[in-house]
């Protein structure tokens, strides 16, 4: 059989930009560094949506839109937000056939915006935390453009809270780390992510602390699947977010921001990705059991759709191929492209046996199944391979993990891996020095495995990777 | 009781606009013409979505994100397009920190780049049709902008889709425009739109037929709720979206687009608000049924909270309130304005009598109604206002709708409400007069109310009126 895509081994890159081609997940723009995300990729981004919103939902906070366009000052009044985000910004400066009185800057962020609206909404105590979160794109302009994991533009989504205290504004921001980020990308992603505490030198710009969610892709690189920050009074300062306090002073609230992108589709398809294409887990699946007829034949068609309607009533998520004027192994080649979990393949001289066969995207088996079984014997796959995919990436993650002592060994283990070092070990210094050789430090965390406040706590462990 | 909004009869535009502030639906932008779209109407926005998603996807739509990016020279394929959309366009002329060597337009609308997709992906026959939708931010630089109605930008759904004739193109903008948009703003809005054929000086930019829903609002005026268009070959020729037929020809595909935005909720306020504030249809309000504590008393928080679950349990969208320490008025005053369709108030004094009190936005009945019978009342009184706010804005389009058969008299009678006048006693000649006194042609219709296919059919009826 004739290769479809590059194997991994040979190029892990090319097999990356090869999968999204094929599976027709997404395009580049026309415009360097955008991107076209298509049907089967938007599904699963919707997917990523639906559960993230839940569970942002649950956290408290409320959806809102503020405006893509944002005044040039608005960003010059955070000093380090501005010096971070300046080089990628892109500027409109004509409107309705006019050039601008003042250019207006394409979001790369919203805390500014969003600082500026929470100025004017919060009055008293009583109006905190102020929780919101917004669905939207957002322009950082790439030099180096790579569809899903750097745009030029992106969809994410971004939360802004406002709090009374220092010490709420760091319980929110981790408690979206934890609940919302670390639960969906480990329970529903299958990815298991390392959640640390970023270095001063790799803090979003701006931010007093940030936190990240870390995954290692099938090459053992580092992917930043997600961040949450906190902003200390920085931007309430900047944009005089004021509260009054139940003692009646008036006070500075603390803000905390967070984000998760459409990156997430890059690290679901370098995690899970094999030589034939993509897998993805079942609970995030758009179609979760793909029922296909083999060939046309007496009653095979009929008993291929009765199975998809079980399957529907059942609550699995069905996709349904009959079009047997298209070559069953071209189809099926596709249907192995676009990772579907399980397909439930009918025909002819199976039927005849009263079987339909059960092929596992997992580990490819296919088992013929009586079609009276058909929808326990999917379900089933269904449970056991969320799980699988979750245990394959944890495996690799721990085997590719390497213990070490050094910053110098810690750098050469980031050749295939990851490294864990005393922090001690490695320090700011050491930090710019594996800077220079690609290396950066992921995260760190404490020794039993949970997120330190600072870098300055003792016997921290930091994570060594080369990074997407 | 001091009066919360200017009412309607006074001065109508300041009514929505001092509704849409107290209600906190949503702020101008720093930027003119731009909007920040608050949690209270965000929420509502985000159900309009879910309704119009599903019905799309049921239409066998998938959904994709195209960039908003678009290099200038896209939009200059088009003649008319450009033409229409030139005075309106945002321009991006540096990014990164460089000039560009071409400018980029942000997105006023996605024809252009959507069609040089398509263009990509269209092959055979087999491949049609091609049925895409975006849920999307798009940006036109707007002199005179009004929150949701006119904003420099706005979010929408742009439905984008590639046929191989001209009659299924039409049968799906059709398609498009009754089970979607027909049934949506009728069914959950609430709204009894006129669905007809716009006129060529109406007509979308790029189009050869143009299809609207038209809602009269509270003051007689009439609003554009959403569009679907024939494109004909116009797109498909400036992209060169051809396909190889099953005889083995080269063929131009025929396309349409349609789209409805967030001026939908300008729609709902001013065709449902009253000088109280928002009332919301049942089955689009976020919170149906709102339940408040009136004040603090021997187990009222228990049983207000018993009634919550009860109501969410029998499958209520629920809102709950016992901030007892903000006085019931200001916050039965705020319940109105957001415009909650049912409350449930519960007061010590009621409870003793084994009651809770009913208030019933759409006519502000207050109802005592004994605990155990709640939930049954709620269900009742939702199915039945849903009904009662659809009729009164029939019975107001009825009402206001003047029969006439000279233009003279169209326009008179448009300074009220509609006129409806027979389109041979209007034509080209009469419709541009019409619109030198600010009244346009909103559609055409059959005599028996169904959608024209030209205007040049015989014995059509024009209907005229003043416009948002």
């Amino acid at each position: 059989m004739a290769r479809v895509l590059t194997p991994r081994a040979e190029d892990f890159p090319r097999w990356y930009q090869d999968l999204i081609a094929k599976a027709q997940l997404a395009d580049n723009g026309p415009v360097r560094g955008t991107m076209v995300i298509r049907p089967a990729g938007y599904a699963i981004w919707e997917r990523m949506q639906a559960e993230m919103d839940a569970r942002i939902k649950a956290a408290g906070a409320e959806n809102a839109y503020f405006p893509l366009f944002i005044p040039e000052n608005y960003l010059k009044r955070e000093a380090e937000h501005v010096e971070g985000f300046s080089p990628e910004l892109a500027v409109v400066t004509h409107g309705g056939g006019k050039q601008l009185a003042e250019p207006v800057v394409v979001r790369p962020t919203s805390e500014t915006v969003i600082g500026e609206f929470m100025a004017k909404w919060v009055d008293s105590y009583r109006d905190l935390p102020l929780l919101l979160n917004q669905w939207a794109n957002v322009v950082r302009w790439e030099l180096r453009p790579r569809i899903f994991l750097r745009t030029s533009e992106f969809l994410w989504q971004e939360g802004h809270t406002a709090h009374a205290t220092a010490a709420d504004a760091r319980a929110y921001a981790r408690r979206i780390l934890h609940e919302v980020y670390e639960d969906f990308m480990v329970g529903v992603l299958g990815i298991p992510v390392v959640v640390g505490l970023k270095t001063a030198r790799e803090r979003f710009a701006g931010a007093t602390a940030t936190y990240t969610c870390e995954g290692m892709m099938g090459d053992g690189k580092a992917l930043q699947m997600g961040t949450s920050h906190e902003l200390g009074q920085n931007f309430a300062k900047a944009f005089d977010i004021t509260y009054t306090s139940a003692e009646r002073t008036v006070e500075h609230a603390w803000t905390t921001s967070w984000g998760t992108s459409t990156r997430m589709l890059g690290g679901l398809i370098m995690s899970h990705g094999d030589d034939n294409g993509l897998r993805v887990p079942p609970r995030i699946a758009p179609i979760q059991a793909h029922v296909m007829v083999v060939k046309a034949g007496d009653g095979v068609g009929e008993a291929a759709a009765k199975l998809r309607d079980a399957l529907r009533d059942a609550g699995v998520r069905v996709g349904f191929d009959d079009r047997t004027d298209t070559p069953f192994g071209r189809r099926a080649v596709d249907a192995e492209l676009k990772g579907y979990p399980v397909r439930v393949e009918v025909g002819p001289r199976d039927l005849a046996a009263g079987n339909a066969v059960l092929v596992r995207r997992t580990d490819g088996s296919k088992t013929p199944v009586p079609v009276t079984d058909v929808v326990g014997a999917v379900l089933a796959a269904l449970e056991a391979d969320q799980k699988a995919l979750h245990d394959e990436a944890l495996h690799r993650r721990e085997s590719r993990t390497t213990e070490v002592t050094t910053l110098a060994d810690a750098i050469a283990a980031a050749a295939t891996g990851w490294a864990r070092v005393p922090w001690s070990a490695v320090g700011a210094a050491g930090e710019a020095e594996a800077n220079g050789q690609g290396v950066t430090v992921r995260c760190l965390l404490r020794a039993d495995g949970s997120v330190p406040d600072t870098e300055d706590e003792p016997d921290l462990v930091a994570i060594l990777a080369r990074s997407y």
